[in-house]
C-alpha cells in the first residue's frame, strides 16, 4: 500500500489530500481540506500560515510520497507568483522529511483521471468522487485537485514501475 | 543602527549581503556571499539547501529586517520559477523569526543605488563598492546585488520614516 499527499498549491486556497491504494485495488480516500491564508497578510505571514498547515497534514497522513503539482510562468500572471511560492513551500516541507516528492503538470493529472489531458475541473471532480467511491464531490475545487494530483502520483508511479519491470526482465532474458 | 540582510533569490546562486548604517552616517559591510545549490540536484534538495544556507546566514548575521528582491512572472520564463521559490524560502526564513521582510523590486533598486531604474549591472556594482568603500567590486554578480538590495532598503526606509515623521510634525500643527 502506498499512501500519497496530493497538494494544490496556493496562497489563498492549498488543496490537501491524502489517497491510499495500490496497483489494481480500489483507491481510498485517507483526508482531504484546504489550508487557507488571508488575502490582506503579508507574504510572509502567509508562507508561515501555509508551511504550519503543511505541517500538520504531514505529520496527521504519514504519507509515504507528495505530489505537488507543477506550476508553469505562462499561466495567470497575476496569481502565479503565490502559488510557485506556495508550492516551494510544500516541496521544501516534503523533502525536509527525507519524502519523494513528484511534480505533475495539470494536463499529465487530467489525463491519468480523465483519460483527457484538456478535461475540465467538473470532469476531473466526478472522476475523483467515482474512483474514490464517494458520496459527493469534494469541495472546493482545490480540494479535488489534491485527491487528483494524488491518484495521478499513485497510477504514474505503478505504470512507471510495470514498465522498469518489464525491462528488467527483458534484460534478464537470455 | 540597523543591520539589513539582502536576499537576490537563486537556486543555483542566491546572493546574500548583510550591511549595517543610518541616515546620514556612512553604510559598512557586514557579509557578502553565495548559497549555491548543484543544478542536478532535484527541487526539492534544492531548496532544503537554501533553507539551511540562508537559515545560517540569519544566526550569523542576525539582521533587524530582510530585503528580498520582487519576482515577477513576466521576467526570463526559464529560470523565474526557481527564483519565485528561492525568494519564498527567504521570506520564510525570515518570517519565522519575526524579523520584519521588505520586497523591492529590481529597479527600485538601481533608482536607489545609482539614480537611474535603468542603470546596468556593472553601474549597480561600481555605486555598492563606492558605498561600502570596498577595495573591490563584490563578485559574482547575485552578492553585489544582495547589497544593493540592502541598501536600497536601509534608504528607502529612512525617507518613509523622514516622510512619516514630516507628515506627523505637519499634522500636530496648529
Amino acid at each position: 500500500m502506498l499512501r500519497v499527499l496530493g497538494v494544490d498549491p496556493g496562497l489563498t486556497r492549498c488543496g490537501l489530500g491524502a489517497v491510499e491504494g495500490r496497483p489494481g485495488t480500489p483507491l481510498s480516500l485517507v483526508a482531504v481540506g484546504v489550508v487557507r491564508t488571508p488575502a490582506d497578510d503579508d507574504i510572509g505571514a502567509r508562507l508561515v500560515a501555509v508551511e504550519t498547515g503543511i505541517e500538520r497534514w504531514l505529520d496527521d497522513v504519514r504519507p509515504d510520497a507528495v505530489a505537488v503539482e507543477r506550476v508553469f510562468a505562462q499561466h495567470n500572471v497575476r496569481t502565479v507568483m503565490g502559488t510557485a511560492q506556495a508550492a516551494a513551500v510544500a516541496i521544501l516541507c516534503a523533502a525536509r522529511r527525507g519524502l519523494p516528492v513528484a511534480l505533475h503538470t495539470p494536463s499529465e493529472v487530467k489525463a491519468a483521471i480523465t483519460g483527457s489531458g484538456t478535461a475540465d475541473k467538473k470532469q476531473v471532480g466526478l472522476m475523483v468522487t467515482r474512483l474514490l467511491r464517494l458520496d459527493a464531490m469534494p469541495k472546493p475545487a482545490d480540494a479535488a485537485d489534491a485527491l487528483a494530483l494524488a491518484i495521478c502520483h499513485l497510477w504514474r508511479g505503478a505504470a512507471q514501475n510495470r514498465l522498469a519491470d518489464a525491462l528488467a526482465r527483458a534484460k534478464g532474458k537470455p
